[in-house]
């Protein structure tokens, strides 16, 4: 596995390897893999040549307030995972190199940016779109690989990548659960003490709307009373949003159905956590 | 010569030759091409084993009183002389190919999209960098070729390119200027009757300035109020601006030097000119 800092020299290594005729695939991470990370570099060793997982955590999608410093970077296991699992390419540059002095162009992917995770990390969106564009231009994936944990950022990733006609696809793949049921999350590590088993409400919220939508709830207002009612009943549990919305366009809905998604943001102590399950 | 109107038959054209080895220089235009765009395509014809021009009218770079409707589209005669000129792909898609249904995602150079021009044309460089890096992501570039006339837009590129890093190399020419000293644009068609004497007082000012320049005068205002006396005894001429800057930052200087800007935009009559000048 070859380790590269710099941005040039990636660039220059996945050009080389399109000359060769060979297909790449790009895994973009933030580091802290967990065996969600490792399904989607799993899918994209077996579907190309060449194999990129990025590990940066990117400021600018983060909030002032937010977790930056503190997002966990254990690097030397990191790698330990990736070359296990055959990755070709590990590309880990600083934000330097990636935003250096003078830095100033971003890309917004309008309307769909300021919904549901969004309304409460206002430029977050901004921040991804950004950086998996420059990760894209450095690795010239033929595909790249996102998971439907973060079901927002695969959509507005998708709509960058329609929009701006890239020559990228763009593949989301499922949410990898814990046996308790909690979604993978490099910030699960945040969770202390009872908060790990508060956490488990997300997923019993999403199985119990599960259940109602399977019952032949179809009223979204009725779902998401229900669904509240639940998560309020765990006292660390904070709601941030609960959201009924069509999956491609993240709008809300009037009546549930098979493109519906069900998405949850909850703050568990300091930690804020989502979730999401699509309706039928 | 191959004409091509849809964005993916482009981008496979494209990726065709890339896969080829081919190197690939894009001219981007709006056509009504004129002896400017015809030294940027000889000199993409030169430097590259394909040469790619687009015609293509962009709605997103148009203010809404702009001259969208108005802006001339001479098909006929553009295709003919990028015929003549050796050119192998002529890309004219339609707004609706270009800008589907849905479209939302725009890409923004902050700092340098608010000066100069943008400060009269809001939004105006947010869609020429979103159109332009759309053009890049279809014609696949090696080069790609722009008038130092627009300036700006040549700037606010090659800032956009270097933070995207793009795999694109960026390259400004020189004006070209019909031997009145008015430097060529497709807009010099508006100019009715006694407007086309009155338009050249925009090069009469740039004269004006590198005779002041050459004989010592360092000091933007007083070269500016200069500029200003000059432009203003031509009785058709408003002065929308008139900018001492520096060539890189378009930032105003203190004190001008190799590196500064002179750069102008006067109104003739409804039709708005711009021309500039590099100090030293």
């Amino acid at each position: 596995m070859k380790i590269i800092k710099d941005a040039l020299a990636m660039q220059r290594a996945a050009f080389a390897e399109k000359q060769a005729g060979k297909t790449v695939g790009l895994v973009p991470t933030m580091g802290a893999l967990h065996e969600g990370h490792l399904s989607l570099i799993r899918q994209a060793r077996r579907e190309n040549d060449r194999v990129v997982v990025s590990i940066f955590v990117n400021p600018a999608q983060f909030g002032p307030k937010e977790d930056l410093k503190k997002y966990p970077r254990p690097l030397k296991k990191d790698l330990a995972l990736c070359r296990k699992e055959g990755v070709d390419y590990l590309f880990h540059p600083s934000p330097e190199m990636m935003y250096p002095q003078g830095y100033r162009t971003f890309v917004e992917v309008e309307g769909l940016s300021g919904l549901l995770c969004g309304r409460s990390r206002p430029g977050h969106f901004r921040g991804v779109a950004t950086v998996v564009l420059k990760l894209f231009n450095l690795a010239l994936p033929d595909t790249a690989y996102f998971g439907k944990k973060d079901f927002q950022q695969a959509v507005v990733i998708k709509r960058m990548a329609a929009d701006l006609n890239l020559p990228v696809k763009i593949k989301a793949l499922p949410i990898i659960r814990e046996a308790s049921g909690l979604a993978l999350s490099s910030r699960n590590k945040y969770l202390k003490g009872k908060e790990r088993a508060s956490a488990l409400v997300l997923n019993r919220a999403l199985l119990l709307a599960k259940m109602l939508i399977r019952g032949g709830l179809r009223e979204p207002k009725r779902l998401e009373s229900r669904i509240k009612m639940l998560i309020e009943k765990e006292k660390q549990a904070k709601i941030d949003y609960i959201e009924i919305v069509d999956r491609a366009t993240l709008e809300p809905v009037k009546k549930i159905s098979a493109g519906t998604l069900v998405a949850l943001a909850v703050q568990i102590g300091k930690t804020r956590l989502i979730d999401n399950m699509e309706a039928l």
